[in-house]
């Protein structure tokens, strides 16, 4: 344990003064993002500061386990350094000001005589905060059943005083509502990262398992502090490698660290395997039906529990893509799930088996948002125990926006995980400053109506709607190896956001903004205020010149710049628009994809009048001069949207600009010149896509153009 | 014509210097709002004040009218002001850099060489801004067909100079949507302003005729400015006296003042008149069949349009709240509407007739919304053609949100005026920051389906939907004697909205913001992004902490301060909520209120799963545990707006305290102060109306209080 900062008591209340006065803005250290939201930094409200000293005067711990003393370290680092004093570990507690901390059975042996908060409903991760105000003890006590749950009480204790909460009076009691809170690594043993762009892969496959980076560490505390307990190392397109001797060593390195902050790693695996990687035991086949193959698995798996004896489990993807997959082999998607499960399930781990889309098993159904569905649907209750189907959030592929994927409210006999983006694939990667939590939130209330009114995918996915008991949520991570982790400052908030989310899907996208945005850079109320709007505006803008009124995919195949011409073909994936139409007809007389849903939303996205608008051309094809309930036609619509997502990210732009007294130089001229890079290639998206339609359609521009946004239209430069 | 600046070119250099600098900020002008919008300061950017110079060089006009005259003294004082210099009347255009405004015909004989634009379309209001680039002339033409064209077509080019638009190289057209843009004044004789929260009326009616506050004139060119050209000068609950000799010699002098200006004055009537108005021919009735009545009004309006030749016509509320009316001597509406419109039709006045509750002609019906609408469609067709309807903007009364009238969709046959509240009535007076744009947008854009998709209340009030020959709209006025004219100095934001939605309401909120906030404090873009933020936030934060999910009234008898209980008894007009269930059944199987909208409406409204949660507890009655697709109960979203709301208040004080730097110390100030009793104000709605609801509930609070808004519960104080 080390004492970050050592003050004399004058120093200290000089520094408070200054702070309170506004004029101590992190003096000396250097605002490279690395260290996220555990900054830690000495509180500046002198009276909340003396307040805190005398609540949080010594640490008492119980238990010694790594995890215990990863907490008990991070306890120490994060009140010294926000309390800008050393609070010293002591053996037993003292009259006042002790915070007595450790897993309860532990704890009551230290203390005999205190009496403990009833933790019985907190389960293996939740956690207790409790203040005690007996006559003979008055403290606090952050406890739990477990070890983890105890870390997990250290974070919120701490995330309390940095977002300017009371920590007396504490009666606080905290559970996760999904139980695998999960990061998805696309990272590929040549540390290039599939949709990554922050860097390289932070694992550092060459220095493996000999050195190992004092980030995986620092990775680990940034996970625990939100919640993430599981963490999936390798790309879901894998290289069969990942499972060789090799390879297992060095992850099981890796998994070592990450042990103490209670993650647990799990890895992809290619469905080849047997018969792709050159090791001694080569197969020609991986057909699940041969058991020569289940045995090439089962032996695997005992090398890899050898190794990892907490291992999670694997996530494959299979048969899309290109990947191999049971399909290959004339099997169906249960042979192989079922397989790798059998061969897993003595050592406890499970399979997460991804629902993307797949042509062969759907008949070749055109309308690609169909074919997950049909291809999984189907298989409901034919799984083993230990499988678990993990679509994305929505039936395409991780569009700006779309309505939940309809398989959530379709397998009530499969556990099903939910898989998001934290990496902003289609959302402009590390350019576009967006804030993605609104987009999760919109995802996890939707109602599925599988058992009813209230069915939402949160409680399909938390294992709440059936009882299950395998619940998880993955998000594919944003991290790599630049030095702020995420590429952009405000790309850190999503992670926190996934993390805060999978723990509790109740919290709200302003609560997550708001803590995040203390923690990270200021509690000034009015930067705030500012800070917090910019954020919230920053997913429905991007929505509106992404992808306006419920567009399906306009981007080229790098999934980054415009090209609606790209994707918009008769018999092709897309039939997007033409010269009087346009949108795609999902409805009844359509592809039908409405069906997918539960009757009462078919009914409801089926016919025009009742079908959200920000859905509306996902499911409906019609003229350009439809009229639409906000007094514009949808070819007006269209343009008006574009133009409107670019004009709120010249006013987030604008209303970053008035933050300049709040933030630190270093981070504001960066992010202002991060934010000028944004606005320049959303207006690209505006233009290209506008002409693009202008030139399908030949209608007018619209005067709005002129009148609302002072701005030519621009000229058309494709021709059909 | 007085020149109001007057500068040597060095003090102009030097001034617009320091005003690029940023460092002049509107030296020696008092910041009491008294100005409005039409504030004329020096242009802040020295580039685009140099080239305006160039393009205002000198004003040549044509023709001689009062409004001519009030034209060219506005543009005289509107650019003198902008650009910093004397900008000359000439009679002749110079080669280049003249303004040249003028009627069509007599500017065509001015320059009888100059082509000017064609302006057949433009009708009797519209305006032409036009560059001339020809050999010969090089300069800008304001015209129109009529010299009150002219003066828009003014107020529009100083609008553009004002908002930073440029002036060169225009060729813009601009005609009125709507005919008759009109303020209702709830003037009353005594002075006293009912729903007014800005001081007593502006009109001094112990001093007129003869004395003529100056006030009237800048009255009069604030509505000229955005396009006003109506005023009702007196309350709806009429005195009697209002049409007595001595009271239109008043009036006829104010009709004089705002007659250049191009605003006819109209005035409401009582019903009961005849009867109540002590004059030399007072009759025993106002029965509208007895032949005495209808001679006593035509007696009346001959002696109004002898002192007023343009007066508009009248405003009547009848058989409502008290006000005596045709049902009185058993007679229907239609006897006393065409009786009025027979004895005005001579001189070409309208008789405007509210349409607001009545109890009566309903049958007793329970629920007061439904009553004006049974009152009223039953008579579609049988209104003389100088009879108007006007109703409310819903059908209950002037709500923080409701759902549009449904007369508006229920009387093809008859011209309907669309009535708005500038003033705040149930919107927090002068007190509550509001900017009520986004209101009015929802209202107009709302769709009727009279005929078919499309058929927007925008469309029924300006007459396009049934090709009307009459079209108008009503704003309650919130204007009076205060120096800063609205009570607060945001409130003089719905002032200017109201009338740039009644000249054009496909404008947006957003741009209405824009313009004003730029004519009325700064170009910063930077201001303007976050101050438009707070306004457009504004109007949805108040619905949430005021009527939540559609509420119906929740407001004292003052419709000020919060009273749930005092509205919620059976046999009451409202029953909003028991131990087990909230909101107003008004679907099929309750009052049947869906049932005034159009068939495909009533199928949307009716159905819980349809129905938008904006209007959900308008329209429905259900559990309190009723789960929303917000992902909470019925309850827990009633809470959650509260909050939320508040929290959005709190929000918008914090980043308005960010726009210090950007505004005079002297608004910033008394706006800080306005806001902090707004939020104060929110607080008490919010504690009272959810107290009040959990003490018939009794259920248990929600966590997210103190989790996401780290609050504690309020106390509930009142009992069932």
């Amino acid at each position: 344990m080390s004492c970050m900062f050592k003050f004399t008591r004058i120093t200290i209340t000089l520094i408070a003064i200054a702070g309170f006065l506004g004029i101590l803005t992190s003096p000396a250290q250097a605002e490279d993002g690395y260290d996220l939201w555990l900054r830690y930094r000495l509180i500046d409200n002198a009276e909340r500061l003396k307040n805190h000293q005398q609540t949080a005067v010594s640490i008492v711990a119980a238990g010694d386990s790594p995890t215990m003393t990863v907490a008990v370290e991070e306890l120490h680092r994060g009140l010294s350094g926000l309390l800008g004093q050393d609070i010293p570990r002591k053996d037993a507690p003292a009259k006042t000001g002790s915070i007595l901390v450790g897993a309860a059975p532990a704890l009551q042996k230290l203390a005999p005589n205190l009496k403990l908060p009833d933790i019985t409903a907190l389960g293996p991760e939740g956690y207790s905060l409790q203040s005690i105000n007996s006559d003979s003890f008055k403290g606090t006590v952050i406890t739990a059943n477990t070890d983890a749950g105890v870390l997990y009480g250290v974070f919120g204790f701490l995330r309390r005083i940095q977002t300017h909460q009371p920590i007396d009076n504490l009666d606080i009691k905290q559970t996760p509502r999904i139980q695998r809170r999960m990061l998805n690594h696309w990272d590929n043993l040549s540390r290039s990262v599939e949709k990554g762009y922050a860097g390289k892969s932070i694992w550092i496959w060459d220095e493996l398992p000999g050195k190992r980076d004092p980030r995986y560490r620092d990775y680990a505390r940034a996970n625990a502090s939100v919640g993430i307990n599981a963490v999936v190392i390798h790309n879901v397109n894998a290289d069969p490698k990942i499972v060789s001797d090799e390879y297992i060593a060095k992850w099981a390195a890796l998994a070592e660290e990450l042990r103490p902050y209670n993650i647990k790693v799990y890895t992809t695996v290619n469905f080849g395997s047997p018969m792709l990687f050159d090791g001694p035991n080569k197969l020609d086949t991986a057909d699940p039906r041969d058991p020569r193959v289940s045995d090439w698995w089962k032996e695997r798996f005992n090398a890899i529990y050898a190794q990892v004896p907490d291992f999670g489990g694997v996530l494959v993807k299979a048969d899309t893509e290109g990947r191999p997959g049971p399909q290959q082999f004339n099997r169906e998607f249960t042979d192989g799930a079922n397989m790798l499960a059998e061969a897993i399930a003595p050592h406890g781990g499970i399979v997460i088996w991804r629902a993307f889309r797949n042509k062969a098993l759907t008949n070749n159904e055109p309308d690609v948002v169909k074919r997950p569905y049909l291809a999984y649907a189907p298989f409901d209750g034919q799984f083993a125990d230990n499988v678990v189907i993990q679509p994305k959030y929505g039936p395409s592929d991780f569009q700006p926006r779309e309505p939940a994927h309809p398989l959530f409210g379709a397998m009530p006999n499969t556990p099903l995980f939910l898989e998001v983006e934290i990496t902003q694939e289609y959302l402009g990667r590390d350019l576009h400053h967006v804030y993605i939590a609104p987009l999760w939130k919109e995802i996890l209330t939707f109602d599925t109506f599988a058992r009813g009114r209230g069915s939402s995918v949160a409680k399909v996915i938390d294992g709440s709607l059936y009882g299950r008991n395998i619940s998880g949520i993955a998000g594919v991570a944003n991290v790599g190896s630049d030095r702020n982790w995420c590429g952009y400052d405000f790309g850190q908030a999503n992670w926190y956001a996934f993390g805060r989310l999978a723990w509790d899907h109740q919290l709200s996208s302003e609560q997550i903004a708001d803590e995040w945005l203390k923690m990270t850079f200021s509690h000034d109320p009015h930067f705030i205020a500012v800070a917090r709007a910019i954020m919230m505006e920053s997913w429905p803008a991007a929505v509106s010149y992404l992808r306006p009124l419920g567009f399906t995919i306009l981007s080229a195949y790098n999934h980054y710049e415009p090209a609606p011409k790209y994707r918009n073909f008769k018999g092709g994936d897309y039939n997007i628009a033409d010269k009087d139409t346009v949108g795609v007809d999902r409805t009844l007389k359509g592809s039908g994809a409405v069906t997918q849903y539960n009757q009462h939303l078919t009914d409801l996205l089926d016919n025009v009048d009742t079908c959200p608008l920000k859905y509306f051309l996902w499911f409906h094809r019609v003229s350009w001069n439809f009229p639409l309930p906000t007094g514009r036609t949808v070819w007006e619509e269209i343009v008006w949207q574009f133009y409107d997502g670019v004009r709120t990210v010249e006013d987030m732009n604008n209303m970053w600009a008035t933050l300049k007294p709040y933030v630190d130089a270093e981070r504001f001229d960066r992010i202002s010149n991060k934010r000028a890079g944004h606005l320049e290639h959303a207006r690209k998206w505006r233009d290209t896509c506008v002409s693009y339609f202008q030139s399908l359609n030949e209608l007018p521009w619209p005067d709005f153009i002129e009148s609302e946004f002072h701005q030519k239209p621009p000229t058309s430069k494709s021709k059909k």
